[in-house]
């Protein structure tokens, strides 16, 4: 089995094994995990989508998105440890709810979900690194470029074509910019023809001179 | 045997079992690893101090330090990682050099380390999560207290005592402040009481009221 099947195994597996109480339903706008949380769950969306986010008194940062097939709380291997995000829905979402034993006892019979657990988790670290160079080094109009290449730069953003879950309201404050502010960035990027966009779905036009306005001098 | 008794045996180990060419010397301002190399190699710090930077264009980001003790190169897990940080001496220092898959093999015989370095990866993570706070969410003076805060909520800088390694210039740089408004920021938590300092040590004299400053509105 490649790793694409195994993954297909295991999310079959967790479907056909999970209890009634193990599948949750969340509304839109509900918080799946609390910010300093010890978690002992591991969460598997079956659809929809979740934001990660982190919180400072009234400021909120977006990290983020969870979505379909993506997996949450195997952080920190084995150990006890103190979540450091909080995870809220952005749609109505499914999720199945694990015990973190025994989806490590699980794991064990898949070694490609476990080596793809551990490509995720360093994706997850690239997605981090990327945000910091976001906020240490860019300019509002270039963090709102990077919003639109981190879209086409994850498969799990642009395979499950986030773009139609996400208000205009929420892109903004992933990029920490105002609404207004966003809303010109977006209409300079399609004049200048680099992107075509709609409140449904984005499409990359001209991915070199995206990259060269995130890349410039501010 | 208990995992500090493991980490011991397993740097006795790599010292017994390292052949000369896997010991290497690196001056002060030395770049051990490019960003965007593909690392196969892990390196074990034996003594000295390193910083490991984000870099866009002529601007630099210093995330955090590797001191004695510290292992990196293993991001990824086995599969091949483009490696997302630079690492620079800031001062002299020595390095065991072993083969990623090498070292893998070494550490199924102690699997505390290996649970160590699960752990590591998850500090690693939480400090890029602190980070990226600082940046989206602080002001300069706020982000000079944090690097104080930092330092002493991390045990392999306090204990390591790293902050005599390191120049106030370097200090500046972390808190992307200039060197001016750095030195006015520890004076003036100097005046408060708050800490007390000299370029070779620092000592944190009321926790609760910088984590405060850090806190507040700004």
């Amino acid at each position: 089995m490649n790793t694409i099947q195994q993954k297909e195994s295991f999310l079959n597996i967790c479907k056909d094994v999970a209890k009634p109480e193990q599948w949750e339903r969340f509304n839109s706008g509900d918080l799946m995990v609390h910010a300093g949380d010890y978690l002992s769950k591991v969460y598997i969306i079956k659809s929809g989508l979740f934001k990660v986010c982190l919180e400072h008194r009234e400021q909120k940062l977006t990290i983020g998105y969870l979505s379909t097939g993506s997996f949450t709380g195997l952080i920190g291997g084995e150990s006890n440890f103190q979540y450091p995000y909080s995870i809220k829905t952005v749609a109505d979402s499914e999720v199945y709810v694990w015990d973190r034993n025994k989806i490590s006892e699980l794991l064990t019979v898949f070694p490609g979900i476990a080596n793809e657990l551990k490509s995720t988790s360093s994706l997850w670290a690239m997605k981090l690194v990327d945000r910091l160079k976001t906020f240490a080094f860019l300019a509002d109009y270039q963090r709102v470029a990077c919003w639109v290449f981190d879209y086409f730069k994850y498969n799990d953003y642009y395979g499950n074509n986030i773009w139609s879950l996400l208000s205009e309201k929420e892109m903004a404050e992933y990029c920490l910019v105002g609404i207004d502010e966003f809303k010109n960035s977006m209409k300079q990027l399609a004049l200048s023809n680099i992107i075509r966009y709609s409140h449904l779905n984005c499409e990359l036009l001209d991915a070199k001179r995206l990259k060269f306005i995130i890349q410039a001098e501010n």
